[in-house]
């Protein structure tokens, strides 16, 4: 990517939207990243989580938060010069049922420009839904971006 | 488990602190995580990152958390009669070089009870350090967990 094509702080403003895609969680997906990543019953063990509260397992927060991450990082951050992530804060509003289809979309909310430093930060907010368009996740993100260089 | 060995909410007070031990993250892993969940050249491609501030990849922070994870399921969750996690705030302190090993720390900040509700709400704080004993991840994290039954 040339400094042409690539977003730089001075290309990021509040109110822009940006579409994300959508990931489709498979239940072997599903299965796969809790054993590894947060071994709770309740994403792990179809039998056991079969008799709980949502009839079945339900996806970890923390793949729905790394969906999130595929999701922003190949529609947007690919694009941007970005020197990383400050932090997150994200709320999990629906459990996230095997099968279902996330979508993302996320929003410039505001753009701190300091260009004493040669940076921004950007805040960002997105909305991840389910196929009934139900919001499952909500991430609130600040990251640093750099000014266009000369 | 039995209902007197596991964690109601009863049993979790402000002040209480949990080790969550220590979990280590080799180049191999950190690659693989990051070109599933976190594609960026800074994450997934030693060449070009090697030219980079850091002299090389840094692990994705969305692996950071999901290590976190791992360690407060194993040491934590597992024990506690949790509904689930409302949310996160999380902070990167510190970039993650491939061949660190991180530790957990977990601490009871408050304990929000709920009789009416059978629940609590339970607001925790996790520092995720390195070897040099430095924060890379701060976490603060809310859940709800049962009360003991009767």
């Amino acid at each position: 990517m040339t400094s042409e094509t690539m977003l730089y702080a001075e290309d990021i403003e509040a109110g822009q939207e940006y579409p994300l895609g959508s990931y489709r969680l498979d239940e072997d997906d599903l299965l796969a990243f809790a054993r590894q990543w947060d071994p709770l019953a309740i994403h792990t063990d179809p039998e056991a989580a079969a008799a709980g509260p949502h009839g079945g397992v339900i996806g970890s927060g923390i793949q729905t938060i790394a969906i999130y991450q595929r999701l922003i990082a190949q529609a947007f951050w690919q694009r941007v010069a970005g020197i990383g992530g400050r932090g997150f804060d994200v709320r999990f509003r629906k459990p996230v049922r095997p099968g279902t289809t996330l979508t993302g979309l996320a929003r410039i909310d505001r753009v701190e420009h300091r260009p004493e430093k040669g940076t921004a930060v950007v805040y960002l907010q997105t909305d991840v839904t389910d196929d009934a368009g139900d919001v499952v996740l909500t991430v609130a993100c600040d990251a640093v971006v750099l000014r266009r260089p000369g």
